[in-house]
């Protein structure tokens, strides 16, 4: 290799360097938004709101935690590393600036579904019982949230393949309704799981289709089991959270600060259930043993995914749409952007990188989002911080929730739906904006109550698809245009003898297979009417021409009550609006135009974009002589006014 | 009771009476569409063309219905009854005149599958061989034809029940590219399935996922066992037809009469086959024993209805896909109307009531349609005809059939389906027109190919809808409303300042889920553009205003370089194009007006429909000081000009 062309290839090298290394960087900063946010990070502005909203949802992520660990049938402790892990990774790699990740009801309840049947309770005793394992767990726990961490593992497997495929965007599917009553009806469920709890009852785990009724069933069998300790410190808690919450909300201005409740309740129902030794004297159910220290990771159990793969797509899909709906809830309150696919790939790794550490299924719950609005957290700092309060808990605190007792800390989840379940007002809602909205939201909760979360989401998304292609072809596809705006081009420009003739119309709608039929119902009745009697039949355009009529007094006036015998009608298709168009449409509108050229009918079309031209030139074999393609709807007037002046003229000259 | 009441009741009787039985004549005659056509039926014109057509159509009945009788695995035979009581009932009970029902490939092709899984031919000789059974057939052939029977009468009762949903009109799934890719597909599996029969070669039957291929391969694989005799024979006649129907389609308007030359094939054919006795001297197949008469009826096979009913759906569909395509485009030629529900009927009644004469399923095939077209039949008078004809094949030429070799069968079935094949061209057309639905075609005939026609259809449904969906959100939702149109009345009514300020904007599209993101991208764009320079930057408009701007000098002329700081913008959506919505659109049109309130522009509505105003008052908290609907564009107009006027006067007065 010569010198020059060494330098040559430098030169290149360099050349193409520079901007891949700039490409890389952008990216970098596209896909990790920390690098975005973090760099301009405003310290002295928000470190104050963000510590304060990080240690209120720490408080919130440990207590949900635990529960839904527990609603997850893994042992609770999994359930404070599932609050600490994906926050830090969904802080990395997200971009909503209060989506609170960690545990997550809906996503624990599904999980649960593959934990239990996998490993159904009653197997405990089948096992070994050996405490040389990690953390002084059982075989069997450890087991159990190997399931868990494979869901969870395969879960955002999926999630980060869907954001490969970049299919994000087909996140429109997912309605505002259907959310909403798949939400609800999930919430309805963990409060159901919630009730052996509050009455201190001891129940077996129920699931499966109509599952729902027979745990009611269940609990009114055995309404006499209820533990009237626990049932008086759940009412307790409840009505002390109920209250508080509201004082909060009504008191915020003024005070400023909130009072930690849920802190509050837990500190003193722990330290009341170890004075009074409840758990042994009354038999409450306390959490119990709470190991200290995070294990080293783990691989999840990866022969079971195969066995798993209904709930990983179930994990997968209505965790991030729950967290979507978040994210662009903060988004549109503080006015930034969300990347749909952007969130499916923070989601995913948060799964994926978080099932090496034990974790459960995460996602964003709506609880502590709400809690971080109204704490007046300003970014993804606070979950950080948020996260250094969890690690307390887990190295010193942990063993001191030995005696919390369940009944308080599923009033505390209960609680903590509220913002759930108050989607029923929603109900009014979309009775009054759209009746078929509000029929798919009540079918989807309904379906989602006997069923599942994933089987309600699926109902609805279908349900929601099926409906729109039965109304897209009863909707109207054409409208007359104006005379009104018509009128003072055509004053000037053509007399009123054509004016008469023409019926411009304007196609509102795409044209595809859903609606040609309708399309040419349509525009057959219009022109029907029109042939029928010249007069007009609806009032406005016949109050306008009449107008039009007096102003400008001519011969013709007895055009009206018999069509003129040379006259030829003239139609003109203001396609403006016809933006999407498939085979089927295109073929009805040669056909449309075939028809209206045998009853002899000049038909032109304005406003055409290219392709639409180009498919129909290709579809139909149009008559090459006229055009019939024109820029503007005034356009197609002139011509046809100049044609009809030719004509005219033509006919003198025969005659 | 008093005479007074009775007669008043005898009153009433009559009264409610005379109506009701007007009403049962007018649903019998809507329902039976013979009693229509039948009393009006012009003898003198149309019963000529009509028998010509009938006897013509009679050859193909007979030809295709021994074929396609041995394509469903039953004896031949019944493919003559297939050919004789659909044709009757559906003459009765439906409404296209050039539909000729009967054996039909694809239901055949369908059917052959349920008869092979549950009766195979290897079980043949397990069973009992007794010819003392109805027909001298053996109870082999009379277990296959229940099976056979059995699909055609569920198939039938789904479209009964189609018809009594009143869901036929969801048939607009069913494209015309689906369809056109389905028939071919399934022909391209009928000429794969009379190859054997070409080649006089022994096959044992092949079905299931990529059969066409095993096919195929199995005919190379056993090459060296063509019968070389078949092969002549086939090649044959398979040029002497295509030749001579291309030489009756060269000379039919000199000639007039079309030569039946698949009636002179099988004469000649079978003639030359008994004389040379080629069945036993060459081992030629030949269609072998045909019993004569019709039995009496008996009801198909009812305990396997369980196990068929994959392919009595497939039946009931791809049957009725394919007839009402067929039934259109005799409605569209000769200018009548199709009711989509009643040939729902009547294709399930012929199917139902058949199944009890022993009939394989049914359904209008092309070839025979187009056999009609050219031999000039009016009504279904002509199908009534054929069927005398093939009452006489039953009854007394029945058995010289015996000697008709198989491969002139199916020389005849596969020239036939030329006008299936030749859908190939269509690619061309779709690929010049939409190259989506292009895509849909080539994919559907690949899916069609590899498993079955029932397959490829629901495929090709499912990823019309799935495209549909996919394209929806990237169409264009919005388009400025041209200003040339609105100068006019800008002009005459409106000082330019605010012309300046207000955009027009017209809303293209219904307003639903799968586009509300798209709609509010586009009107934030045009907004920004607004906003960010009050200098239009499409040229358009652009040219426009400076013509109005020297037409009318003004004290304004800054404005172009910055806005005015008084001056508030203003926004007129017209509504005219959105008649359809969901909650998801209606909530983003609040949310745009709330953004634009927010942003101190005024939102005017036009041509808003009741129910859109209706839904957007409860669905936002609006303004209700302002008006913010009206009637039209102008209305909207002139309301920001007095709004103008007024607040230019407060200023002066605060001044």
């Amino acid at each position: 290799m010569t010198g020059a062309k060494r330098k040559k290839k430098n030169v290149l090298w360099s050349k193409m360097h520079i901007p891949h290394c700039e490409d890389f960087k952008q990216w970098c900063r596209r896909r990790l938004p920390i690098l975005q946010w973090a760099p301009h990070y405003n310290l002295k502005e928000n470190l104050l709101p963000d510590t304060v909203s990080g240690i209120m949802l720490a408080v919130q992520q440990v207590t949900q935690g635990l529960a839904f660990a527990i609603l997850s049938s893994v042992h609770p402790v999994f359930g404070l590393y599932g609050s600490l892990f994906p926050v830090i990774i969904y802080a990395i790699f997200g971009m909503g600036r209060h989506v609170a990740t960690g545990t997550f009801a809906l996503t624990s309840l599904i999980s649960a579904n593959a934990v239990e049947r996998l490993l159904p309770s009653s197997s405990k005793n089948l096992t070994t019982q050996s405490n040389t394992s990690m953390l002084g767990l059982s075989d069997f726990e450890m087991q159990r949230i190997g399931i868990a961490a494979a869901i969870s593992f395969l879960g955002g497997m999926i999630q980060v393949a869907i954001f490969v495929l970049q299919l994000g965007s087909a996140t429109f599917l997912l309605t505002e309704p259907v959310i909403s009553a798949m939400t609800t009806g999930a919430a309805t469920h963990v409060v159901t799981s919630q009730v052996k709890y509050l009455l201190g009852m001891k129940m077996p785990y129920i699931s499966g289709p109509l599952g729902f009724f027979y745990m009611y069933a269940y609990v009114f069998e055995n309404i006499k089991s209820v533990q009237l300790e626990a049932l008086f410190l759940s009412l307790l808690s409840i009505v002390v959270l109920v209250l508080v919450k509201e004082l909060n909300e009504k008191f915020k201005r003024k005070i400023k600060v909130v009072l930690p409740v849920d802190l509050i309740l837990i500190i003193a129902a722990s330290f009341a259930c170890y004075c009074t030794n409840m758990e042994n004297t009354y038999g409450l159910e306390v959490v119990g043993h709470i190991p200290k220290g995070i294990p080293p990771p783990k691989a999840p159990s990866m022969n079971v995914l195969s066995a798993i793969i209904t709930e990983a797509f179930g994990v997968a899909l209505v965790g991030y749409a729950a967290s979507l709906a978040l994210a662009q809830g903060s988004a549109k309150k503080f006015n930034y952007l969300i990347d749909d696919n952007q969130e499916f790939l923070a989601h995913g790794l948060s799964n994926v990188i978080s099932s090496f550490f034990f974790c459960i299924p995460s996602a964003a719950a709506m609880g502590r989002t709400t809690s971080l609005y109204s704490t007046g957290a300003k970014t993804q700092v606070a979950c950080l911080i948020s996260c250094i309060f969890v690690l307390t808990v887990i190295y010193a605190i942990g063993p001191f929730l030995y005696w919390l007792p369940m009944c308080v800390l599923a009033s505390i989840i209960v609680v903590g739906l509220k913002g759930m379940l108050i989607q029923f007002w929603d109900l009014k809602k979309y009775w009054n904006v759209d009746k078929i909205n509000w029929g798919i939201w009540v079918s989807t909760y309904v379906f989602t109550i006997c069923f599942a979360a994933n089987v309600g989401l699926l109902y609805g998304v279908l349900c929601t698809i099926a409906i729109m292609i039965g109304r897209f072809p009863r909707t109207k596809t054409l409208s007359m245009k104006n005379m009104k705006e018509m009128e003072f081009k055509v004053k000037t420009e053509v007399d009123v003898e054509s004016l008469q003739l023409v019926k411009i119309i304007s196609i509102n709608n795409p044209l595809i297979f859903l609606n040609t039929k309708k399309f040419h119902t349509d525009l057959m009745n219009i022109i029907q009417k029109e042939n029928a009697s010249n007069q007009p039949t609806d009032d406005i355009s016949k109050y306008e021409q009449n107008t039009l009529l007096s102003s400008l007094s001519n011969d013709n006036c007895n055009e009206f009550s018999q069509p003129c015998p040379n006259g030829k009608h003239s139609l003109i298709l203001d396609c403006t609006g016809l933006n999407f168009f498939d085979y089927s449409g295109i073929s009805m509108l040669v056909e449309v135009y075939m028809d209206c050229k045998n009853k002899s009918m000049d038909v032109s079309l304005a406003h055409c974009t290219a392709s639409l031209i180009k498919a129909m030139k290709y579809c139909g074999n149009l008559d090459s002589e006229k055009p019939i393609f024109f820029d503007s709807v005034s356009a197609a007037i002139s011509n046809i006014h100049s044609n009809k002046n030719l004509s005219k003229l033509n006919d003198q000259s025969e005659v």
